[in-house]
Protein backbone atom coordinates (compact mmCIF):
# COMPACT_ATOMS: atom_id res chain seq x y z
CA UNK A 1 0.00 0.00 0.00
CA UNK A 2 2.22 2.93 -1.31
CA UNK A 3 0.28 6.63 -1.90
CA UNK A 4 2.30 6.90 -4.90
CA UNK A 5 0.36 4.21 -6.64
CA UNK A 6 -3.11 5.81 -4.66
CA UNK A 7 -5.62 7.30 -7.40
CA UNK A 8 -6.90 9.95 -4.60
CA UNK A 9 -3.34 11.18 -3.79
CA UNK A 10 -3.07 12.09 -7.38
CA UNK A 11 -6.83 13.55 -7.78
CA UNK A 12 -7.17 15.37 -4.11
CA UNK A 13 -5.28 18.72 -4.76
CA UNK A 14 -7.15 19.41 -7.76
CA UNK A 15 -10.33 19.15 -6.04
CA UNK A 16 -12.04 22.66 -4.97
CA UNK A 17 -13.30 21.32 -1.39
CA UNK A 18 -16.67 22.67 0.52
CA UNK A 19 -14.49 23.57 2.79
CA UNK A 20 -11.26 22.14 4.63
CA UNK A 21 -10.05 21.04 8.03
CA UNK A 22 -6.20 20.78 9.12
CA UNK A 23 -6.52 17.14 8.13
CA UNK A 24 -9.73 16.73 6.50
CA UNK A 25 -10.99 17.57 2.68
CA UNK A 26 -15.16 17.97 3.05
CA UNK A 27 -16.13 17.58 -1.07
CA UNK A 28 -19.26 17.52 -2.78
CA UNK A 29 -20.38 14.31 -4.07
CA UNK A 30 -21.56 14.45 -7.94
CA UNK A 31 -23.71 11.98 -7.28
CA UNK A 32 -26.84 14.19 -5.47
CA UNK A 33 -29.49 11.28 -4.95
CA UNK A 34 -29.24 12.49 -1.02
CA UNK A 35 -29.01 16.51 -0.93
CA UNK A 36 -25.96 17.45 0.07
CA UNK A 37 -24.20 13.91 -0.48
CA UNK A 38 -20.41 14.78 0.22
CA UNK A 39 -16.68 13.07 0.68
CA UNK A 40 -14.53 13.40 3.75
CA UNK A 41 -11.42 12.93 2.78
CA UNK A 42 -7.88 12.75 4.84
CA UNK A 43 -5.92 14.80 2.93
CA UNK A 44 -2.81 12.43 3.71
CA UNK A 45 -2.72 8.67 2.85
CA UNK A 46 -3.46 6.15 5.21
CA UNK A 47 -5.05 2.90 4.99
CA UNK A 48 -7.09 2.31 7.71
CA UNK A 49 -9.36 4.07 10.62
CA UNK A 50 -6.65 2.43 12.78
CA UNK A 51 -3.96 4.73 11.47
CA UNK A 52 -5.33 7.69 12.22
CA UNK A 53 -3.74 9.74 14.69
CA UNK A 54 -5.19 11.71 17.92
CA UNK A 55 -4.98 15.08 15.96
CA UNK A 56 -6.37 13.94 13.15
CA UNK A 57 -9.43 12.74 14.82
CA UNK A 58 -9.95 15.47 17.10
CA UNK A 59 -9.69 17.13 13.46
CA UNK A 60 -12.52 15.06 12.29
CA UNK A 61 -14.84 16.14 14.86
CA UNK A 62 -14.13 19.69 14.01
CA UNK A 63 -15.22 18.71 10.43
CA UNK A 64 -18.66 16.50 11.42
CA UNK A 65 -19.81 19.48 13.65
CA UNK A 66 -19.05 21.80 11.26
CA UNK A 67 -21.00 19.96 8.14
CA UNK A 68 -23.77 18.23 9.83
CA UNK A 69 -24.86 22.41 11.71
CA UNK A 70 -24.55 23.26 7.59
CA UNK A 71 -26.20 20.76 6.57
CA UNK A 72 -29.00 20.89 8.76
CA UNK A 73 -29.00 25.16 8.05
CA UNK A 74 -29.16 24.49 4.27
CA UNK A 75 -30.91 21.72 3.84
CA UNK A 76 -33.12 21.12 6.77
CA UNK A 77 -31.54 17.52 7.42
CA UNK A 78 -32.20 15.22 10.01
CA UNK A 79 -29.93 12.89 10.68
CA UNK A 80 -26.42 11.93 8.74
CA UNK A 81 -25.35 8.71 7.82
CA UNK A 82 -21.63 8.28 7.59
CA UNK A 83 -19.84 5.58 6.88
CA UNK A 84 -16.03 5.01 6.07
CA UNK A 85 -15.75 1.57 3.50
CA UNK A 86 -12.94 1.78 1.22
CA UNK A 87 -14.33 -1.42 -0.48
CA UNK A 88 -13.72 -0.50 -4.19
CA UNK A 89 -9.81 -0.45 -3.44
CA UNK A 90 -9.59 -4.14 -3.52
CA UNK A 91 -10.91 -4.31 -7.05
CA UNK A 92 -7.26 -3.22 -7.58
CA UNK A 93 -4.78 -6.01 -7.94
CA UNK A 94 -2.75 -3.64 -5.03
CA UNK A 95 -5.24 -2.03 -2.75
CA UNK A 96 -4.05 1.24 -1.73
CA UNK A 97 -7.04 2.30 0.38
CA UNK A 98 -7.22 5.94 1.55
CA UNK A 99 -9.09 7.19 4.15
CA UNK A 100 -12.57 8.80 3.16
CA UNK A 101 -16.09 8.89 4.51
CA UNK A 102 -19.54 8.93 2.89
CA UNK A 103 -21.75 11.25 4.27
CA UNK A 104 -25.45 11.16 3.37
CA UNK A 105 -27.65 13.63 4.56
CA UNK A 106 -31.07 12.26 5.46
CA UNK A 107 -34.69 14.14 5.24
CA UNK A 108 -38.13 13.46 6.70
CA UNK A 109 -39.30 15.98 4.20
CA UNK A 110 -38.76 16.61 0.56
CA UNK A 111 -36.64 19.88 -0.03
CA UNK A 112 -37.07 21.92 -2.99
CA UNK A 113 -33.95 23.62 -4.21
CA UNK A 114 -32.62 25.24 -7.30
CA UNK A 115 -36.04 23.97 -8.56
CA UNK A 116 -35.49 20.66 -8.18
CA UNK A 117 -37.54 18.72 -5.77
CA UNK A 118 -34.84 16.19 -3.31
CA UNK A 119 -36.84 13.54 -2.16
CA UNK A 120 -35.72 10.53 0.49
CA UNK A 121 -38.60 8.36 0.65
CA UNK A 122 -36.79 6.19 2.66
CA UNK A 123 -36.01 7.83 5.46
CA UNK A 124 -36.19 5.86 8.59
CA UNK A 125 -33.92 2.69 6.90
CA UNK A 126 -31.07 2.31 5.15
CA UNK A 127 -29.55 4.52 2.40
CA UNK A 128 -30.45 3.06 -1.03
CA UNK A 129 -27.55 2.87 -3.21
CA UNK A 130 -29.92 3.38 -6.59
CA UNK A 131 -31.02 6.31 -5.90
CA UNK A 132 -28.73 8.24 -7.42
CA UNK A 133 -29.06 11.71 -8.81
CA UNK A 134 -26.63 13.11 -11.37
CA UNK A 135 -27.63 17.03 -11.64
CA UNK A 136 -25.89 19.62 -13.85
CA UNK A 137 -22.53 21.54 -12.76
CA UNK A 138 -24.61 24.24 -12.02
CA UNK A 139 -26.70 22.87 -9.44
CA UNK A 140 -23.57 21.20 -7.90
CA UNK A 141 -22.17 24.80 -8.07
CA UNK A 142 -25.21 26.13 -6.16
CA UNK A 143 -25.86 22.80 -3.52
CA UNK A 144 -21.68 23.89 -2.72
CA UNK A 145 -22.67 27.48 -1.99
CA UNK A 146 -25.42 26.72 -0.17
CA UNK A 147 -23.60 24.64 2.39
CA UNK A 148 -20.89 27.15 2.40
CA UNK A 149 -23.10 30.51 3.33
CA UNK A 150 -24.15 28.04 5.99
CA UNK A 151 -20.93 27.32 7.42
CA UNK A 152 -21.03 29.92 10.22
CA UNK B 1 -34.85 13.44 22.72
CA UNK B 2 -34.35 12.18 25.42
CA UNK B 3 -32.53 9.06 26.55
CA UNK B 4 -35.26 7.95 29.08
CA UNK B 5 -37.02 6.86 26.44
CA UNK B 6 -33.85 4.95 24.90
CA UNK B 7 -34.37 1.12 24.39
CA UNK B 8 -30.46 1.15 23.59
CA UNK B 9 -30.11 2.81 27.12
CA UNK B 10 -32.11 -0.02 28.93
CA UNK B 11 -30.50 -2.43 27.31
CA UNK B 12 -26.68 -1.30 27.23
CA UNK B 13 -25.54 -2.27 31.13
CA UNK B 14 -27.41 -5.83 30.13
CA UNK B 15 -25.07 -6.56 27.84
CA UNK B 16 -21.86 -8.67 28.20
CA UNK B 17 -19.41 -6.66 26.09
CA UNK B 18 -16.38 -8.05 23.78
CA UNK B 19 -14.55 -5.26 25.35
CA UNK B 20 -15.29 -1.62 26.54
CA UNK B 21 -12.90 1.03 26.62
CA UNK B 22 -14.38 4.21 29.13
CA UNK B 23 -16.54 5.52 26.85
CA UNK B 24 -17.55 2.60 24.16
CA UNK B 25 -18.96 -0.78 24.71
CA UNK B 26 -18.20 -3.39 21.96
CA UNK B 27 -21.02 -5.73 21.30
CA UNK B 28 -21.43 -8.66 19.00
CA UNK B 29 -23.82 -8.93 16.54
CA UNK B 30 -26.19 -11.71 16.41
CA UNK B 31 -25.55 -11.45 12.54
CA UNK B 32 -22.56 -13.08 11.93
CA UNK B 33 -23.07 -12.86 8.26
CA UNK B 34 -19.69 -10.99 8.13
CA UNK B 35 -17.31 -12.91 10.54
CA UNK B 36 -16.72 -10.88 14.03
CA UNK B 37 -19.66 -8.44 13.07
CA UNK B 38 -19.99 -5.94 16.02
CA UNK B 39 -21.56 -2.65 17.40
CA UNK B 40 -19.38 -0.24 19.09
CA UNK B 41 -22.03 1.69 21.03
CA UNK B 42 -21.13 4.76 23.34
CA UNK B 43 -22.56 3.95 27.01
CA UNK B 44 -23.90 7.44 27.31
CA UNK B 45 -26.85 8.74 25.39
CA UNK B 46 -26.29 11.08 22.51
CA UNK B 47 -27.83 11.59 19.29
CA UNK B 48 -25.38 12.29 16.56
CA UNK B 49 -21.65 12.49 15.69
CA UNK B 50 -21.55 16.31 16.33
CA UNK B 51 -22.71 15.54 20.43
CA UNK B 52 -19.33 13.11 20.79
CA UNK B 53 -16.71 15.36 22.86
CA UNK B 54 -12.94 14.55 23.08
CA UNK B 55 -12.20 12.62 25.23
CA UNK B 56 -15.25 10.39 23.20
CA UNK B 57 -13.45 10.38 20.12
CA UNK B 58 -9.62 10.01 21.68
CA UNK B 59 -11.28 6.88 23.30
CA UNK B 60 -13.43 5.59 20.01
CA UNK B 61 -9.67 5.82 18.56
CA UNK B 62 -7.81 3.50 20.91
CA UNK B 63 -11.36 0.92 20.45
CA UNK B 64 -10.95 0.83 16.84
CA UNK B 65 -7.20 0.03 17.37
CA UNK B 66 -7.97 -2.63 19.49
CA UNK B 67 -10.94 -4.05 17.73
CA UNK B 68 -9.47 -3.85 14.14
CA UNK B 69 -5.93 -5.53 15.20
CA UNK B 70 -8.03 -8.15 16.91
CA UNK B 71 -10.22 -9.35 14.21
CA UNK B 72 -7.34 -9.48 11.84
CA UNK B 73 -5.42 -11.76 14.58
CA UNK B 74 -8.42 -13.73 15.08
CA UNK B 75 -9.99 -14.40 11.52
CA UNK B 76 -7.61 -12.52 8.77
CA UNK B 77 -9.51 -9.43 8.54
CA UNK B 78 -8.61 -7.74 5.13
CA UNK B 79 -11.26 -4.24 5.84
CA UNK B 80 -13.47 -3.07 7.81
CA UNK B 81 -16.80 -1.28 6.66
CA UNK B 82 -17.02 1.06 9.83
CA UNK B 83 -20.84 2.84 9.52
CA UNK B 84 -22.80 5.09 11.68
CA UNK B 85 -26.42 5.35 10.48
CA UNK B 86 -29.21 5.29 13.03
CA UNK B 87 -31.44 5.47 10.33
CA UNK B 88 -34.30 2.75 12.68
CA UNK B 89 -34.62 5.21 15.18
CA UNK B 90 -36.37 7.05 12.80
CA UNK B 91 -39.21 4.65 12.59
CA UNK B 92 -40.84 6.23 15.86
CA UNK B 93 -42.66 8.82 16.16
CA UNK B 94 -40.27 10.21 18.19
CA UNK B 95 -36.84 9.57 17.57
CA UNK B 96 -34.18 8.70 20.26
CA UNK B 97 -31.38 8.32 17.87
CA UNK B 98 -28.24 6.66 20.25
CA UNK B 99 -24.85 6.74 18.43
CA UNK B 100 -23.45 3.55 17.51
CA UNK B 101 -20.98 2.18 15.07
CA UNK B 102 -22.12 -1.24 12.89
CA UNK B 103 -18.32 -2.69 12.35
CA UNK B 104 -18.19 -5.65 9.07
CA UNK B 105 -14.87 -7.29 8.79
CA UNK B 106 -14.28 -7.68 5.17
CA UNK B 107 -12.39 -11.24 4.08
CA UNK B 108 -10.66 -11.97 0.72
CA UNK B 109 -10.42 -15.25 1.51
CA UNK B 110 -13.37 -17.97 3.65
CA UNK B 111 -12.46 -18.51 6.73
CA UNK B 112 -13.33 -22.11 8.35
CA UNK B 113 -14.12 -21.36 12.34
CA UNK B 114 -16.21 -23.21 14.87
CA UNK B 115 -16.69 -25.97 11.32
CA UNK B 116 -18.74 -23.00 9.63
CA UNK B 117 -17.61 -21.81 6.65
CA UNK B 118 -17.70 -17.87 6.67
CA UNK B 119 -17.05 -16.23 3.03
CA UNK B 120 -17.30 -13.23 1.70
CA UNK B 121 -18.02 -13.34 -2.27
CA UNK B 122 -18.91 -9.33 -2.57
CA UNK B 123 -15.15 -8.71 -0.86
CA UNK B 124 -13.93 -5.54 -2.97
CA UNK B 125 -17.77 -4.29 -3.08
CA UNK B 126 -20.29 -2.32 -0.89
CA UNK B 127 -21.74 -4.77 2.16
CA UNK B 128 -24.72 -6.99 1.38
CA UNK B 129 -27.64 -6.63 3.94
CA UNK B 130 -28.95 -9.50 2.89
CA UNK B 131 -25.66 -12.01 4.05
CA UNK B 132 -27.22 -12.51 7.20
CA UNK B 133 -26.02 -15.09 9.43
CA UNK B 134 -27.96 -16.58 12.64
CA UNK B 135 -25.79 -18.73 14.56
CA UNK B 136 -25.98 -20.61 17.65
CA UNK B 137 -25.03 -18.94 20.57
CA UNK B 138 -22.01 -21.61 21.54
CA UNK B 139 -20.93 -20.68 18.27
CA UNK B 140 -21.76 -16.52 19.03
CA UNK B 141 -19.36 -17.44 22.17
CA UNK B 142 -16.73 -18.89 20.64
CA UNK B 143 -16.32 -16.12 18.04
CA UNK B 144 -16.72 -13.60 21.17
CA UNK B 145 -13.73 -15.66 22.67
CA UNK B 146 -11.74 -15.96 19.43
CA UNK B 147 -12.25 -11.89 19.76
CA UNK B 148 -11.09 -11.51 22.94
CA UNK B 149 -7.76 -13.90 22.96
CA UNK B 150 -6.71 -11.42 20.48
CA UNK B 151 -7.48 -8.40 22.46
CA UNK B 152 -3.43 -8.49 23.60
Amino acid sequence: MNENQCDLCELLPKLDPIFETEHWKILLNQDQGYLGRCFVTLKVHKSSLSEINDAEWLDFSTAVKKLEKALKQAFGADLFNWSCLMNNAYQEESATPHVHWHVRPRYSNSVAFTGLEFSDPEFGRHYNRDQRLKVEKDILSAIKKEIQDNLG
